[in-house]
């Protein structure tokens, strides 16, 4: 059967925003496992109650192809398929700031692989730069466990410079250099606003 | 069966932004009938393209409780729910501003009904505004054939004073006075960038 996706890509088979109920409810119990996006979901939560920023993470997009309305109860997707997302996981407003980032993860300890990055995220933050938006990545080094806040300018540099360099990765020390550390907390988790704070002040 | 949804509401039976596959056909061949939110949507990509601003249509979210892996093709959502919104649809960054608005439609001649806004939509446009958003409705009177941008604040002050005043509307006199009109076009067939222009000038 062919699936025909609106953007003319196949959906993923594996989606990094989707969890498995039995994934969610193993955090609400004594916050084991719990996953470098599950701490900024919270952190942001926690910024909101503070009235500090707006950010939120973007919904999973779904092609729906049928539903079922069971009487009396909620509607039933029967059939639905990932998408691709055209934009990054994180929008919102900071002190008037238009602040867009996505949050990636990684095991190695030397350096940060652009792998992890799509071709339409690049340029959805090329989009966004253009028009005055704060980008950039949160990374989690889980072998050193240390996170950094890493501007999109750094970024698209970098990732503009693999196809004539092959370098296919950020060094990990060009990472701590250019970005801005992050020390995991209790409350926020990922207190990434002071990082934040710091860019912006150098940006000024 | 119980569903337990993260915010603890039940998700709502119909979804706005849930459309059938065969009404997406439909738009496609001789745009016949679309609709206010389709032809917002295609306006953003025509401000996307032209580089004038950066606006997306935030998915629908849906709470996934089974997927089916089948070999050689994409993973398949066999039950998932509709999730109530915490956020507004639309949002992106223009000039520097971070822009949060709602599209809502009427058949009402003499008024815009408040009851088309749900509490957590507009608890959302508070908390940006906090921030120094930029926060807008899209009205669109189908009677009438004419669309506004309509301020978040003048639409704030009506939702706070009807638990006092009853008043459970907003006179179209009203939102033709204190509203920026929109007028429908070809590309792009909504050109509320023009209507922002004129609010943000008013604004400063």
């Amino acid at each position: 059967m062919a699936i025909h996706y609106p953007n003319g890509k196949k959906a993923p088979l594996h989606d990094a925003n989707f969890q498995p109920k039995k994934q969610v409810q193993a955090v609400q119990f004594g916050k084991r496992g719990m996953s470098f996006e599950e701490k900024i979901n919270r952190s942001n939560e926690y910024y909101l109650t503070q009235q500090m920023a707006v950010i939120h993470k973007k919904p999973t997009p779904i092609q729906i192809v049928q539903v079922d309305y069971p009487r009396r109860s909620a509607a039933v997707i029967r059939e639905a398929y990932f998408r691709q997302a055209s934009t990054t996981d994180y929008n919102g407003v900071y002190q008037k700031h238009y602040i867009d980032f996505e949050a990636k993860e990684t095991q190695n300890k030397q350096s940060f692989p652009l792998r992890n990055f799509h071709e339409h995220q690049i340029e959805h933050f090329r989009q966004c730069l253009h028009q005055g938006a704060i980008c950039f990545v949160l990374i989690w080094f889980s072998a050193h466990h240390l996170c950094y806040l890493y501007p999109a300018e750094d970024l698209l540099a970098a990732w503009d410079a693999q196809h004539k360099t092959g370098k296919k990765s950020i060094s990990f020390q060009t990472i701590a250099e250019k970005g801005f550390k992050i020390q995991e907390g209790y409350a926020p988790q990922i207190p990434y606003l002071q990082a934040l704070d710091q860019y912006l002040q150098k940006k000024e």
